[in-house]
């Protein structure tokens, strides 16, 4: 018998989701606590990539609940793993991927996985291969602790936050605003803050540049997201417009897909680009000037979000950290708790 | 009070080891699961070397029962050790093994020790000596996580899977099949194989090129389980004549004791030899063309052993890998959880 | 609400410190186990550098009583942190500290920090700023596991080690005895070592070559902890008359503060000091040649102290790592346990 899987919120139904969130809110404050509802029970987490919040929070989340997470990180100390199918393994791999999940499905009642993109195009890497064979060998469960295309629990817990800070997010304007960074970073976390914002209801405007669309797919599942449940999508390079009038602003960097894979051309494509970043400024467009900054963490301060708005009274980010934790119970608790 | 030790199967005897067994069907079979009969105990483990299965299996172990597992990597977070008597230490170790053997022996209900051969040369490798000070000095019981001559609790999963596959294992074929690899791996995994096919009284035939004999003091060991238990043990280089009416087939490459630490010499002497590899034709020659094909993971796809094999119906080497589990929770109920 | 803190011994009065020893003690006899006072409680350890028995000693304790840690390690699986502050992080790192320290004290209900001094000069190491960071920004209670300055829970298991030894330690010589080891060493040990005698009353005599005093507001600490307790503190360059009559030798070796920094000027300080090692012949100096001799480990064998004297019957340095167990337990248990 298969446990359900987390592998993208929008695979769940809005009542499903709605469950969960609500849980996640009667935890966070205290209410039926549930102390030993896990005990015994393990997470096993493999870490293709590094990992704060994430790796804390699910350990965390496990122990209050009396279980434990395992985790792994292939190539530290465990080794890496081959993943392409049929291949004669005489290289570096000492193991292939199909046969670790499959172990890891008889240690684990759930196992979570880790796997940014890697591949070297997109066309390959927005495949997930990685979190695809967990999925298919494991024989249990899987979380999907942020793979190329969805991070579902910074998107759960992005959703927690909304409904705090907003009460009644419909109709309410959600601005993805696409900021500067050194570095070409995953759409995992956008497309999944939109995905949510989007099952709220609300207005999401996509304030990026030219060139830094998201994957073609990713925004057809915004939408009909947002079709679905009585709200709007809309992309603009314009961001001081954008922010008018905004009741929440998530910032966030996130490479150019038509660029991946070749930094100089990302380089190139973001030189001049520095402005794209939060400040105080942006923050007064916003509605009553007291819009929320949302992150999903680690955020480079004074390239992303100045100081100033990040130690005013907007942002809400070690809040929506917290939600990680919580939504995180709901959803352990969720998968293993009543099994 | 010193608690029993798990550093070898063959310093155990039969009816301990039948016992042994024995607990871990029942806890696999979820009879008598005892979920907190290690509540507050730990098993401190030192990997030298880096670990999937077994970090993994035993934490989660620990875990079904209420304990846990802490997990210190010399050189990794932690410094290296010393671990010659009487060197005057102004060299890169900060620390004795002695010392931090002593401590953690404080620390710890129980001690595991991964320390793969690192000796230059056999004759001290063999001796096993990272080991040996962990065990004189800790003052607690200490588990062998894979040294240079045993892997133990690899040996207590192998004779499990036997059991379970074959029912009464006695007078059955099973070879140990030397595959091409391409480095020189370490001996404890076939020999702790070996003797446990033996004690179950199986006709062993060790299949490996010459020049490729396992430790002459380790084949004598191996030689007596089998003669006390009604076994036999027998050595070719005829894969092909081997695989006749095998009931299991245990693929394993090793490296050669002979040209130990020379990786040029080890290159050349099995140069020639990638067809020791387990395929769909030499499993076809098993007992009904149905033997049992075991491997202790991790494993080279199509290197070792052909996909068509391990995705076939003669693999058990996930069922093999679970009994980890199992034969580790029946092990530290023995030496923790009557205390 | 903030829980109490412990940052630095010398912050908590005589009766917390002598409550909380006694606490350690009963805990050491098993005296009141309290198996389950801290279930589901986690600790949440930051390591800046590598631990051996702060980390295993902390996991530990926390099971013990039926709560765990968690560990994260910058640079390590986590990016590194930023810790000043305004800066416009476009460089290496990803995160700040600050918001690092704020989400951690939403998932931890107590936090431990390891840093050691690492800034270029002593004037800005001494500030312990990654400490100081994350005790304001936690929101929870905080322990320092190490800072430039302090080691508050080795100082806590030195005086119970010291009282365990001495039964009365008041009036009594405790040798501070400088060793030489080819690197400079941090002062956070010889301080708070130095601070746990001076609580106690004792003599406390800081042997230690020209150049290598501590610091001076470490000093005037010590002083005025000695001069509140009935103790005295006098600082020596001649070992040989350090050791007469003393019942503690507590081996150290730490580097020139004034060299700080400096790895070419500190070698020619400590060059020709070799002999600056604990042997027998230096034992036999101790009170009626059964002094105790203390180290906080890890330490070079024959560099710092010879075989001889640690595995003869001075050494108690076993003991003295084993007791950061039992005080830590009774630290966690103050923090935490009666919240």
């Amino acid at each position: 018998m298969m446990s359900r899987q987390m592998l993208a919120t929008d695979e769940w139904d809005d009542a499903a989701i709605g469950a969960l969130l609500d849980r996640a809110a009667q935890l966070k404050a205290g209410r039926d606590p549930q102390p030993r509802a896990l005990e015994g029970r393990v997470l096993a987490n493999l870490f293709f990539n590094p990992s704060l919040r994430t790796r804390a929070s699910f350990e965390v989340a496990m122990l209050r609940h009396g279980g434990a997470c395992i985790a792994l990180e292939p190539g530290k100390g465990v080794w890496g793993f081959e993943t392409r199918p049929g291949v004669v393994m005489d290289g570096d791999a000492a193991e292939h991927l199909v046969d670790a999940a499959r172990v890891l499905g008889r240690y684990g009642d759930l196992l979570g996985v880790r796997a940014f993109p890697s591949a070297p195009t997109w066309e390959e890497a927005r495949r997930d291969e990685v979190l695809k064979i967990v999925a298919r060998e494991a024989g249990v469960g899987v979380i999907n602790l942020e793979s190329a295309r969805r991070h579902p629990c910074q998107g759960l817990a992005d959703a927690l936050t909304i409904r705090e800070q907003l009460g009644t997010p419909r109709g309410k304007r959600f601005v993805l605003a696409w900021c500067w960074h050194p570095r070409a970073l995953p759409t995992a976390v956008p497309v999944s803050a939109a995905l949510a914002a989007s099952r709220e209801g609300m207005e999401v405007v996509i304030a990026r540049p030219r060139g830094f669309d998201l994957d073609p797919e990713d925004m057809r599942a915004i939408e009909a997201m947002a079709g679905r449940n009585g709200g709007s999508v809309s992309t603009t390079d314009d961001l001081n417009a954008a922010m008018e009038g905004a009741e929440i602003v998530y910032a966030k960097s996130w490479g150019s897909l038509r660029r991946y894979g070749d930094a100089e051309s990302e380089a190139r494509g973001r030189a001049g680009l520095r402005h794209w970043r939060i400040d105080e400024d942006l923050m007064a467009r916003t509605a009553g000037g007291q819009g929320r900054l949302m992150h999903c963490l680690p955020l480079r301060r004074n390239v992303i979000v100045t100081d100033g708005v990040l130690d005013g009274p907007w942002s809400v980010v070690t809040d929506q950290a917290e939600n990680r934790l919580h939504v995180q119970r709901a959803l352990l608790l969720d998968l293993l708790g009543d099994a």
